[in-house]
């Protein structure tokens, strides 16, 4: 693997448990996030630690967050504090013949970083269309896109993608052994996704 | 309202952006905390904040986490450090004519509080057979309970709901004004639910 496949492995993104779910590689990561609808951004604030879920773009190696000026976590994270940026996508449940082999189908990035604020306007309006577009692709040439005004009443923050790893887990439960396999229990995966609707438009 | 009814607003829990659609009802919060299946839990770590995800289940107004006596999280929460539980459900994407109307529905919660370790048999055996019934209602029944030295081979924390929010944008995009309202565009709401597919038993 080169370089510029995988992410190196910090201190922060080495996996200690069940190593053989981790991965540094990059284009696992990148298909991770780009399929997640919304983030889970934790950093520190005064009173402790604060994690909050927002929607969120990969352009590149780049995540980009963004929100109202007034929004008190693109604020805090605009100072270039230490951000820890997770995304996770269920994909099934995991039901074994004995309660301790239950667990669950996943595919999560953990990313750390800083986010700088975007001032380019021309920067700005490719990260909102291509948040646009992540709701359908198309959208962003079917509505109406920000005028100059709105563009700059809208902060965004991009985060390079640097440090980060991806854990997944994925098939049946773990064997049963023994006694174990011999149970007359059902079991296997009952696979999760997030499926969209009917769409409802505007009455 | 009464006490009962909702948790107090404290300065975690304040909420400053569009303050009417959040909520300390703990109806709404256990609502929500019952039907996500992860919640992603933030902390501080040596290195700076860290969100991991993971499965829970709420008894009572307590959440349970599990894990290995091994898992880095859980021995961190254990010594009492400072928490952040975020929970987040997508219900919608949410397309305007104008970019700027593009929103998503969803409800979330966001938990702020210390763990204790679970120390009690009994207790922990009820916080495991509840995270098992959540994969699947009866299921409890349907495999083999833990036995002792399997339920010594776990750690479960419990966080107690006291200081918490929940979060919610349901409902079609703002309404246009002006000319944007005459654009001839579509708009609405995309519904998007987790969904659980045909169960695949062990090969």
């Amino acid at each position: 693997m080169t370089d510029r496949d995988a992410l190196p492995t910090t201190e922060r993104t080495r996996l200690h448990r069940r190593p053989q779910r981790g991965s540094h590689e990059l284009a696992l990561i990148r298909s991770i996030l780009d399929e997640a609808l919304v983030c889970h951004v934790g950093f520190s604030a005064p009173h402790g630690p604060v994690v909050l879920p927002t929607t969120f773009v990969r352009i590149g190696d780049a995540l980009y967050l963004h929100g109202s000026p007034a929004n008190a976590m693109l604020g805090r994270l605009a100072t270039g504090v230490d951000a820890c940026v997770t995304v996770t996508l269920i994909d099934g449940l995991v039901l074994g013949r004995t309660a301790l082999h239950h667990s669950m189908n996943y595919r999560s990035v953990v990313m750390f970083g800083r986010a700088t604020p975007v001032t380019d306007a021309d920067a700005k309006a490719r990260a909102l269309e291509a948040l646009v577009e992540r709701a359908q692709p198309g959208r962003s040439r079917a509505c109406r896109p920000p005028n100059a005004r709105e563009l700059a009443g809208v902060s965004v923050l991009e985060l390079p993608i640097l440090e980060a790893s991806a854990k997944v887990r994925k098939g049946p439960p773990l064997q049963e052994e023994g006694e174990d396999a011999a149970l007359p229990y059902w079991s296997g995966v009952i696979p999760i996704s997030l499926v969209r609707g009917e769409p409802i438009p505007c009455p």
